[in-house]
């Protein structure tokens, strides 16, 4: 890697609505937080989308040289149902439904989630703090921000007060909302709450009798709010200002926006000089969403168990795919997609397997290889880009099968930079793996099966031996794989 | 399994000393408590050894028909160096080593520590609960016990006060010391500490400078005691009285005497009904230590990458090795000891794969099979003695070999219940696995399809289509699989 890549980075900053360039607070030393998944369910492939676009753009920091602390949370206690200061903490409820402790909840759908990053081989973040697990850190938080003026209590809660917030500073910078238009389109309050203002947010809740979640602090049992544990656990692992917050679009409002008033209300810092924000996957056109069922979970893409589509997808594909998409873009993902995309990565592992065989010699490559590895940068620094390095690979793979063909010359010095620059980045900077897991070997050797059986029976049908193949059809049927005949092609899928 | 299994249950009680029938506080609830590693560095076999002991009774006691809430907390603070309250705190100190966050050094070592846990297919606990993210629960203990006159604050220290407790309580009484005993061998207080006497411990430590974990207090900056979070823990998760508090050996004193001192403090009860300790793994002979180069780690067992063992051993030979002695004796593991173990488990595997191809008829079998079931259960209902276990298994696996070489005869009902009650102890109970990690379903697929393609083979060849037959066989050979052809029937291997 030339050594200057690392000072060409550009990132959109969501707060300017501009690509910046990226100057780190310290050099080489970064400091990145994200918003992690509430553990209260299995994780959707939705919000993986969210953490695999994140693990991309740790890996290809950490390529670039820099030293990363990546923070990313698991929140525990607080995310209430509406995403706002009424209902149902999701942790509680999920706990009465299934007759565990909430803590037992959190565990079990940690695991889960723990598990699924891994299949997808995304590295995990440099600390992984939870809510319940800094109730002091939030206690202490809001106690300067009463002090600072900026909330007060109210039978025992304690909420931050947007109106007086406001008048100094900017509230709704991020989502780029006004209060004045906010306090015009929301209903009054309607006498059963506490807010001075409808667009005040909760800092500490007062535990009602039925809550099962609950905390001793300056006023009484309670919990804390959902924006203050970012607040609290951001500024504890990578004080009160550091380079970049993350997550999913949704959450630029009201979550990181509360995040950024409870940190002015601290310590007069917006607390991250860049924010990003992933886009949204959907599933055949439509937004994901349990209440329509349209909707899946990772595993039933892994395993081929869904009513979506007709056969099973590896992680690998699947991480693949969304890069073909820029992490701000919305992204659909279909059948026919997760098929293009395992023709497309099969044809660059493909490729990138031929490399080692090819022939080369003293003379100049007939393929500009410098200016190649330097687009594939100049991509990557274009604000995390991967389908425009995608296409990058996708040209040079031409002129790799053309190598082999003999049409195009390929220079011995070349050769090696080739096969080193297309492992950085489908494995280094993508985070794809080479051979997926253990039994990525018999997954082969069984594909390798499938195909010889699909020509046999292709001959057969040539052949007019209908009894030939129906056999076959069937023989694979009872074995668990379902043939589908498409015009050009079959395709199989597992059905046990 | 009969159901008066349940109710035979007896487990050694470290507080009474002797075997006690087993009769949980709730009936069919049961909640178990045990002391889980500091991560501050990779767990060594020796760690895993309590973990593995304690992974089998949670999965007998499940098997048996309770619901167990298994809780096991991660130390992430307050372990000082000499699991006394001087010197550095472990966490904070290899952060300095490895100038990483202490949370950092806590992330890293807890993903090796479930990675681990996870090879030796060990189930998770149901709740995993960190010091660090109990601070304030282990607040309110302190402030507890202070009102009930046995702590003392002393220069923003909080200390238990052992004298005062042991003057209506028994301190000691797990480990069977005696107070007046430990104070005539303790050397006086030299003027550096704030105890009143030698034996009191720290409820909480005040923060110096040079401390970098620290958290806010009604006593300023500190952190909590290394005994206090399990107590915090276990009340919080499991009441103030529970059915088993479970660790290594070297906790009994001080950190579980520690325990019921605080428990007693708090609620004048003994937090556990039933107090269960593992022994020590040996090597070679000798105590594992690291200062004495006396030491492997799992990784180094199963990659054979090692210099004690002559070959690897698989994470399913080195537990069976373990069960191999009854957990509350010393367990010496050496290269011998390991090579027989591992030909020991692949004969019960191989018997366990016999059974099905036994003949069997309705004539009455040569083996008592309901009492051999009677007697796998009355071994484990005796404290969980794994080695008589195993070697009721293989008493049956001789009637299997005899019943394989017609000498010996097999009731077709008994073959069921065989079959059955053989992977209920090495599965179930044990926790071993049949084909180690997760290859097997597609093994089973490729070796049908393979099956396909010579069924068609053979068609071809019947039909004398021999231009068929040779594709099919030249087929196969290009992904590595080479028929050859017997009288009856088609071999294959893979070659690649």
């Amino acid at each position: 890697m030339k050594s200057d890549f690392n000072k060409n980075l550009k990132i959109y900053n969501s707060l300017s609505g501009k690509k910046e360039l990226f100057v780190p607070i310290n050099k080489k030393k970064i400091g990145m937080y994200v918003c992690g998944p509430t553990v209260y369910n299995n994780a959707h492939l939705g919000n993986c989308r969210t953490f695999i676009s994140f693990d991309l753009i740790n890996r290809y920091l950490i390529h670039l040289g820099f030293k990363v602390r990546y923070v990313r949370n698991l929140t525990d206690v607080g995310h209430l149902e509406n995403d706002d200061d009424d209902g149902e903490d999701k942790i509680s409820k999920k706990a009465k439904v299934e007759k565990l402790e909430p803590m037992e909840i959190v565990q079990k759908y940690s695991i889960d989630f723990h598990k699924v990053m891994e299949r997808f081989n995304t590295l995990p973040p440099s600390i992984e703090p939870t809510a319940t697990g800094h109730i002091i850190e939030q206690i202490d938080c809001i106690e300067q921000i009463i002090k600072s003026g900026y909330a007060y209590e109210k039978n025992d809660s304690v909420y931050f007060d947007v109106l007086k917030f406001n008048k100094k500073n900017n509230y709704g910078r991020l989502s780029g909302r006004k209060l004045e238009n906010m306090m015009n389109n929301s209903r009054s309050l309607d006498g059963t709450t506490d807010k001075k203002n409808p667009q005040d947010f909760a800092l500490w809740k007062k535990a009602e009798e039925s809550h099962i979640m609950f905390w001793n602090s300056p006023w009484g049992k309670g919990f804390p709010g959902w924006h203050l544990e970012c607040t609290a656990m951001s500024k504890k692992y990578l004080g009160d200002y550091f380079d970049i917050h993350g997550g999913g679009m949704d959450l630029k409002f009201p979550h990181h926006d509360c995040e950024i008033a409870q940190s002015e209300a601290l310590s007069n810092k917006n607390p991250a000089k860049y924010w990003m924000h992933t886009n949204m996957l959907t599933l055949n056109g439509k937004k994901m969403s349990k209440s329509i069922d349209n909707f899946i979970l990772p595993s039933e893409i892994f395993s081929g168990n869904n009513k979506f589509f007709e056969k099973q997808f590896s992680p690998n594909v699947v991480k693949f795919f969304m890069y073909q998409a820029h992490y701000r873009s919305v992204l659909d993902i279909s059948n026919d997609s997760l098929i293009a995309s395992e023709k497309g990565l099969n044809k660059l592992f493909n490729g990138l397997n031929l490399i080692p065989e090819l022939d080369c010699n003293e003379k100049p490559s007939d393929f500009d290889i410098e200016s190649w590895i330097n687009n594939c940068y100049l991509k990557m620094n274009d604000d995390f880009n991967t389908p425009m390095l995608i296409a990058e690979l996708f040209d040079c793979l031409s002129f790799i099968n053309n190598v082999k063909k003999s049409s195009k010359n390929l220079n011995i010095i070349d050769k090696e930079k080739l096969e080193s620059t297309f492992k950085i980045f489908l494995f280094d900077v993508l985070g794809l793996v080479d051979k997926p897991e253990s039994n990525n070997a018999e997954d082969k050797i069984s594909s390798e099966l499938i195909g010889l059986l699909i020509k046999l029976r292709n001959q057969s049908r040539e052949n007019k031996d209908f009894k030939l193949s129906d056999q076959i059809r069937d023989d694979l049927m009872n074995i668990g794989i379902q043939l589908n005949d498409d015009k050009k092609e079959s395709y199989y899928k597992k059905i046990k």
